[in-house]
């Protein structure tokens, strides 16, 4: 079996790379049924999702991974569940927003698309 | 289909409610091949978990969701993820500890059981 801590961290740093310097180059990663629930609103397929991710109100941002945790997700394929939790600076804002974010990467071929994506700003207590 | 939502508040209703009011009791949601990553330590099988749950260095505890997102995680089967956000208090602590948690509910008979669980603190920027 592959490392999935390395591949989960290979995934991430590739997606939050891709995020940051362009994201409507993430939807190769995204197919018909993957699913992206953002903040709560519930998106279904790779060219509804990168609509959704390319019309977010921000120019720039940069995502910083804090934790990275990483679990096989299925006894019979090496699918996987992958959780990060991070800060997120968008434009000239000081103030870097803490995110949590969880994947679950689908195997194909010698690569991975993303069937689940769950993404939610985590406000202060 | 069940409606996964409905699914994932009642699950996590009793998981955060048994886990609050007496921590072993969870164990009957776990399977030998369960895993919990418990703040980056990885461990597997219903009585490991458990063991790890009842250890832990806090007496009273209450959590309080603040995020609750499901999606079916499978096209072959009702599994799903569910991704928790939200504050744990523990003992005499006057600041709530916010934390992010991430389960994969299997379907067993008329009910699910935990094959995956991630759970992280969530520390301040």
């Amino acid at each position: 079996m592959a490392d999935i801590n390395a591949v989960a961290k290979q995934f991430t740093d590739f997606y939050y790379s891709t995020f940051d310097s362009g994201r409507a180059n993430l939807q190769p990663l995204y197919r018909e049924g993957s699913m992206l629930t953002w903040e709560g609103t519930p998106i279904m397929g790779a060219a509804a999702i990168t609509e959704k991710l390319t019309g977010l109100p921000f120019e720039r941002v940069v995502h910083k991974i804090t934790t990275l945790d990483a679990q096989p997700s299925s006894p019979t394929m090496a699918s996987m569940i992958v959780s990060v939790t991070g800060l997120l600076v968008v434009d000239d804002s000081p103030n870097p927003l803490q995110f949590s974010q969880v994947f679950q990467l689908i195997p194909e071929g010698q690569s991975y698309f993303v069937l689940n994506d769950i993404f939610r700003l985590n406000y202060g207590a």
